[in-house]
């Protein structure tokens, strides 16, 4: 059952953000008698759902829940009375609500209601769900996916730059579905200079997403006024160097990060995105920056596409600035899961140092084309 | 049934050579009445053991044969011969045997003795099973797999040429069962210095194999008296420039091979080996000598570990000597199959240039530890 509610709960992954993903099943007599999962910030939430689809058979049931029941009136009312309300006798939660509104407290009052209460069935599935939320509540920064297509012998492009396309088709459609559930998309000046990216969720069908916002590093704001990045519905985020100079007609879409030697407090920039209520940042950029936040431990997971081709020593390295000189001193990382897509392998690693938490179960989500409205 | 026969050919993987694997399966009234496999050169013929365990039952029956039936009195009778002796109706065959002394004339006694003959029954499998031996016969030289062990970054040694290890313990005894396969196992004079290997076959357990000769690319005979390679029970051919000078005692263990600007002719390299009859050659060296094999279009298979682990920038590439300097340049693979060794990744992988034969499923064979005598 707590399975199921995790399944509900994906289907969230792109219409969420900023809040968690969360489903709730409602079993009685070993009978689902209500389910429903969040669909989008400021709807129902999944409680609310089950509970309605249940009704009066909600009494006596239990409730699986894949993270602690609401206990503060936000946009809707706190879950964990309505449950109590509703003649709920159990609760099963995978997971407590580190939100400092919650935590804990949806468990208190569902407890003083006399209904029972269990918590952490699939804990770590639940936690690996919802990375990104929980590294933005639990460590003030986004969870930082690096994207990186690479051919066999590790070379992200050629010497002239060019990576058009070390991946194929399949491997770039999969792509389009991590941005989809990305809170942001991250790229450098460079990037945007030499590929021109769109930076746009592509899906190919009518999939409902709230469209991440693109973020582009650029020191002196070269690129401000260029590139398909400025096209499209989604918002685009300019960080530069606290004195470069803004154009008029940008006041909204910028904001300035401390640079120190010449290279962003990449720190700061993930701390101020957090303030902005990104969960999960997908960066899509070159080898240069991409290597910048390896070395500040600041990757959380790479996402990396491995064509089956070779460019030869001469092409650009896979992470530039990684000056290894014994084995010792070697990046371990760990492989989440691999799998085929299309003439290309996806692996999905997170390094060794692994900041928490760590993903159990991964892959891009499907949501189901359900009806919510697309942001 | 041919799956059945296949699977059962497969278990000579290890003892066969330089003979083809071949199984043989008789069925009568929908049951199975008598299979076997050849086990070693010398030994009995699948059809042999399977006519032996079927007896009288074999009158009337289906014989489903991984490859044509010998015509020649070779160390045993003439297979086509005893089939029809033996009173079996009809044969299915996966394949033709190309060996000229075969080559149709199997299936023609069988048609000459009125027993129904049916060829072409899985043929890619069958053909993928025995590549070594059909490239050893069609094309005069052996089937050339490259095995490397790769970072993420693609880097087979650090700066210093320190390769030891960036694989894990699962790969490296993994490896040990695709040497067990191989005809021959080939490195370079560099290999030797650098990391001194043994090149033998350790599978832990008592699996009988024939060990693969091992060769060592010498131009000048350098290492000819050092190192493990000398040592155990597998032979040692040492490859020279003809000019080298060859000292006493070793005159049963060296030849030479033409040698251009200082380079080894590879085509000759792989046709001596034929003349040896090799079947499978794995080659396991550094970036310099895989290169030079991979830029002369002779490498058939690349059997690579991927370790998740990042070496950087100054690390040693994958191939040596690939300048590629556009898209249109590069060098296209195919993945025939990944699979997770420890906390690695294998992939197998051929050149799109593919000569034949494609391998259509691949891995390592596990042969049953049956009763046969090591080589």
């Amino acid at each position: 059952m707590m399975a199921r509610a995790l399944r509900l709960a994906e289907r969230g992954a792109y219409t969420t953000k900023p809040n968690p993903m969360v489903g709730c099943v409602l079993v009685r007599d070993g009978e689902v008698v209500g389910e429903g999962w969040h669909q989008r910030a400021g709807g129902p939430h999944a409680e609310t759902i089950a509970l309605q689809a249940a009704g009066e058979r909600a009494r006596g049931a239990t409730a699986y829940v894949t993270l602690e029941p609401c206990a503060h009136t936000g946009k809707t009312g706190p879950c964990a009375q309505a449950l109590a309300a509703a003649g709920v006798a159990r609760v099963v939660g995978a997971m407590r609500d580190p939100n400092p509104k919650v935590d804990g407290n949806g468990y208190a009052i569902l407890r003083a209601a006399g209904v029972r209460v269990e918590d952490g069935l699939m804990e770590a599935a639940a936690r690996a769900l919802n990375r990104g939320f929980l590294s933005r509540i639990e460590r003030g920064r986004p969870w930082l996916r690096v994207k990186l297509a690479t051919s066999l012998d590790g070379r992200s492009a050629l010497a002239s730059g060019d990576s058009k396309w070390i991946s194929g088709v399949p491997a770039r459609q999969d792509v389009q579905r991590w941005r989809a559930r990305a809170g942001a998309l991250l790229t450098g000046a460079g990037t945007v200079m030499m590929d021109d990216p769109h930076l746009t969720v592509r899906l190919g069908d009518d999939t409902p997403f709230v469209p991440p916002l693109r973020v582009v590093l650029d020191p002196g704001l070269a690129t401000i006024a260029r590139g398909h990045i400025r096209e499209g519905d989604a918002p685009t985020l300019y960080l530069h160097a606290p004195d470069a100079r803004v154009p008029r007609g940008f006041e909204a879409q910028h904001a300035h990060v401390a640079v120190h030697a010449g290279l962003f407090d990449l720190d700061a920039v993930l701390r101020l995105l957090a303030e902005r209520s990104i969960n999960e940042v997908q960066v899509e950029t070159g080898a240069t920056l991409a290597g910048a936040f390896l070395r500040a431990g600041l990757v959380d997971e790479l996402l990396l596409y491995v064509a089956p081709v070779l460019l030869g020593g001469r092409a650009r390295p896979l992470f530039e600035g990684l000056h290894i000189d014994a084995m010792t001193q070697r990046l371990d990382l760990h492989i989440v899961e691999t799998r085929r897509i299309g003439e290309d392998l996806r692996v999905l690693l997170q390094p060794r140092h692994a900041s928490l938490p760590v993903v159990a179960d991964a892959g891009a989500p499907r949501p189901a084309a359900s009806p919510v409205a697309h942001g």
